[in-house]
């Protein structure tokens, strides 16, 4: 098993040298003011727990998974000791309001601060992402009595949460749900039905869990206009917050599954339980939005967290496994062969590998500040910015884990056969990867999204937003920078024409807005890393010509480097993804649905 | 789980309408004339053995996989059972020769009567394929007291054999390996080593398993040039050919793996173990060549093996699962929802996979078409088969397995979140595939063997003579076939100038040859596909106007439609392959080794 370390550089590479996260914390109001002095620390706190705590329990929790017996269910060796430690450390209340034990920092601040912890363990750190997205829309939507009985609990650490979508028959399309929610004369009301594939639904970390469940009420409208949201204990409370009475909500088994096995995936059947309405009835899926924005940068952020972890381990294998010799001549004449990262081929994997977990990084961090400042910015800035959030939101979602996919299995390929051996540990990154293609919205959900909602439906406000700026940073790229200021204007031109053309046609034939959407997004994915990878390798350049010391540091060489190799050969497959949308929807829709068959 | 249906209706219009392999096997000498009145009765009951014993066991096998004790394998439940009907319905010996128990059909027909078999259950089907590997060698390079003793226990079932290549420090660099073979008085040799994922290499099959193994002699040559081969027993033979003593070879372990789990991976100890060499001392690396061709070819076939038992699944799942609606409009109003199939972009998943598994199956039969010329053609043909088999091999093998992966990917995918499940099947594709990327020499070693030795080796000799072929073929798409003619064309004329610029880079800087070797590979993957896409719609074409009936055939106009959907949407790709390599290898060699660091 490879060691484990945090990406610390990285990180604050782009915290203060290209996204300048002080000044930008400074603009905020309502918040804790964050500086270097406060972030520091805190992040060398959730490398240190990341490291000594998370990361040696990654692979037993894959091997041992959560165990169910009789309705309960035991997490894996450490899970539970893990988060009274991160419980301790005040991260459950980190971005709270103060009112509820809250600590008031920036959004952007989870995000960060647990990055380390997603790469480390992927699926123990689920479990406090899904708390969070319950407190989000607790935060947002509760009442202030909701949010004094259950957000503290939340913030304090003392529940956990799950956001309870899913049933056999409702995936992609949450409006077929059919959990009922009937009135009671209290106010509350009876929830009944069967969820599935709920993450973190029942485990031992603490003793009470809070469910935040879609549901409809009696008469509701069809569709997801007709959707209600509600908080479910799996105990019922007592006055002082304690578990009470056991609710109707029990575990009938978990999922065994391809991944994250130390993450519980729930089958919840609610058999008339206490339900407390949260937001108006038939309001459930704007409220519920609030938790999927949230968590959907998350699930982007896991996405670039286990290619992170597999990148560490494939770079550390391809400098030490000795196979045979560099094409131009031995480089380690002494031994018996030369390290494979000699090997141009295994440069390229790992140089991929790099290129989408740094790029990824990058456009995390900068929608990230977008999420801050379209709540707590200067006021005149808050609509840009919540419309470039709802723009990324997909492309974060959707591009990073497919990157991230991607790479994880270059990082089993430089393994060769090893890979594919468990001890070896990077074949797990595989099988938890998957499914971040598939959750919060599957690519093709955010895909649909992204070109329907986000650019037709706003004229492609957001874009030409984001277009705009990426032209006027491609002229800051001058002298040796030239290259890649042209490479960033090129794309920059060239997507909102593709948008143009393509939304017209769609508006022509909704079909082709679905045929264009996955290959649209992809586009957009690689033309927002080029952004990013632009800004690393501007911020680089600049760093660079600081000092005398900074003259040689490899990884700032290496970010340039890694622009380069960015633009040379990944951006190339943008073009394939603009001339498969121009092929049109006809070549998929003309196919006749018994002609798929050649049994 | 799905059901599983072999393929036929593809497979038989490949062999009589695409491919016409009756005319084919016409052409062969030494070997039984192969007619359709033969052929399809075999292919019925390979189909009925694959439908009705091994797709059973499948997803068992995996659940179960093999157990290790005391030195001790056993497979899953069922295996053995099915290798023993196997064995009595001949298959074992089918391309062997008659002298030994063979019954002397041509090579293809190992290839294609296998096909149900992979389809069904990849981890049971690499027992007989290991052992046919070693029929090969021993066929080949046997001496014919060899041949007599150890090629007939193949070629009844009696005994199994395996390929004895990797050791822990030995893995794509063969010639770094260190078993040694010292001889013994009696002209055989002592072999002693570790030997490690050696498939099938300890099982409860059958009694005994014979090794072909490679090691060195005393002062052989540094690497390659030094390495023979040797047949080695697990139990030396009585001369009756049962077994007798048990020879100093002992499994003491077999690897957890991803997937695969039904085939046993072996870790083998040989301890002065009684080796017989096959083929002259030091010339081993050449007569485990002709393993390896014929193993290539059918991992190729592996990767679109399980692919196509992915298709199946989603398939099936797409027009069964009701989530929303079409764009357009209700397409099952008295349902809740439609049929996901109605969906463009799980259309578009769904084509990729049929493109890839129909042209993959249609590539793999061309190239079986080559093996079986350059043995059993027409003397004037062999070396021109022989050349373009070499040439093809590593792009069915990479390139396969390659498109295999990303297929049943989208398999998953389409299942959504029911696709991470282990109980529905599908993840098990996915951990199944992801070696035939690896083994059997990875992409990687492919790519290089392709570029450097089948194309700049040769200066493109079969590279020419293919594209001749694909632009007189392009002449024959015309009328309503004139676009896709125009697409091969114009694929067949770049194909070779991309090549000669590549070659002509690589011959200044060998680094540009392994920068160049993955992209070249993966184009000339789709060009090839491009070729067999063309075939396939112009037989189909054909057929669609031979009577009434046929006019009406969807699977006939299906395959025109794909055809239109691989050149619109997957044939793009090349260009970005294309790009990628004309970005050269500065990009990849210019990184500082400590650049890659970033902690």
């Amino acid at each position: 098993m490879a060691d484990f370390r945090t990406p610390l550089r990285d990180m604050r590479f782009l915290l203060y040298d290209v996204f300048d996260f002080e000044a930008h914390y400074a603009r905020l109001s309502d918040r804790e003011r964050v500086t270097r002095d406060l972030l520091d620390p805190i992040l060398d706190e959730s490398a240190r727990f990341a490291e000594a705590e998370l990361h040696p329990i990654n692979h037993v929790g894959d091997r041992d998974g959560c165990r169910f017996v009789d309705g309960v269910v035991t997490t894996p060796k450490g899970f539970k000791e893990a988060y009274r430690t991160y419980v301790a450390n005040g991260w459950t209340g980190m971005t709270g309001d103060t009112a509820y034990g809250g600590q008031a920092l920036p959004h952007s601040m989870s995000l960060i601060v647990e990055e380390p912890m997603t790469i480390a363990n992927m699926a123990w750190t689920m479990y406090p992402d899904l708390s969070h997205s319950a407190m989000n829309a607790l935060e947002r939507h509760g009442t202030p009595e909701q949010k004094q009985t259950f957000l503290t609990l939340l913030l304090s650490g003392a529940c956990t949460g799950t956001m309870c979508l899913t049933e056999p028959q409702a995936g992609s399309d949450v409006g077929i749900l059919r959990t009922k929610a009937v009135p009671n004369v209290d106010g509350t009301y009876a929830i009944t039905g069967t969820k599935i594939f709920i993450s973190a639904g029942e485990h031992d970390f603490v003793d009470n869990i809070l469910h935040l469940v879609l549901a409809r009420v009696p008469n509701a409208p069809a569709g997801t206009k007709g959707i209600s949201l509600f908080i479910v204990p799996k105990f019922l409370l007592n006055d002082d917050g304690t578990p009470g009475a056991r609710n109707g909500v029990q575990c009938t088994g978990i999922e065994e599954k391809m991944g994250i096995h130390g993450n519980a995936t729930c089958v919840l059947n609610f058999d008339g339980a206490t339900g407390y309405r949260v937001g108006p009835e038939n309001e459930g899926m704007r409220c519920m939005f609030t938790m999927m924005n949230a968590a959907r940068l998350g699930v982007g952020m896991q996405g670039v967290g286990v290619a992170e972890a597999a990148y560490q381990a494939s770079l550390a294998y391809a400098r030490e496994r000795l196979q045979m010799r560099a094409m131009t001549g031995a480089q380690n004449p002494d031994g018996p062969a030369d390290p494979i990262i000699v090997h141009p081929d295994v440069r390229r994997m790992l140089l991929t590998q790099k290129a989408f977990v740094e790029g990824g990084r990058a456009l995390a961090y900068y929608t990230a500040q977008q999420a801050d400042l379209a709540e707590f910015g200067p006021p005149e800035q808050r609509d840009a910015a919540e419309t470039m959030l709802s723009f990324l939101t997909p492309i974060v979602k959707a591009f990073l884990t497919e990157a991230g996919f991607e790479s994880v299995n270059h990082a089993v390929q430089i393994f060769g056969g090893h890979g594919f051996i468990r001890e070896t540990g990077v074949e797990q990154y595989v099988r938890d990867a998957r499914i971040t293609l598939i959750y919060e919205g599957t690519t093709q959900i955010q895909a649909l999204d992204l070109l329907g909602r986000k650019v037709m439906m706003t004229q492609g406000k957001a874009l030409l937003a984001l277009v705009d700026e990426m032209q006027r940073f491609a002229k800051l790229c001058n002298g040796p920078m030239t290259d890649i200021g042209a490479a960033l204007d090129r794309v920059a031109s060239e997507w909102p024409t593709l948008s143009m053309a393509t939304g017209g046609r769609a508006a022509a034939d909704l079909n082709e807005l679905g045929a264009a959407s996955v290959d649209y997004l992809m586009y957009s994915g690689y033309a927002t890393l080029t952004y990013c990878w632009a800004r690393m390798a501007h911020a680089a350049s600049k760093a660079l010509n600081k000092d005398a010391s900074s003259a040689n540091d490899p990884y700032l060489a290496g970010k340039i480097a890694t622009a380069r190799f960015f633009i040379g050969r990944l951006l190339p497959r943008a073009e394939a993804h603009k001339r498969a949308i121009e092929a049109g929807a006809a070549v998929l829709m003309q196919v006749d649905a018994a002609a798929f068959d050649h049994v």
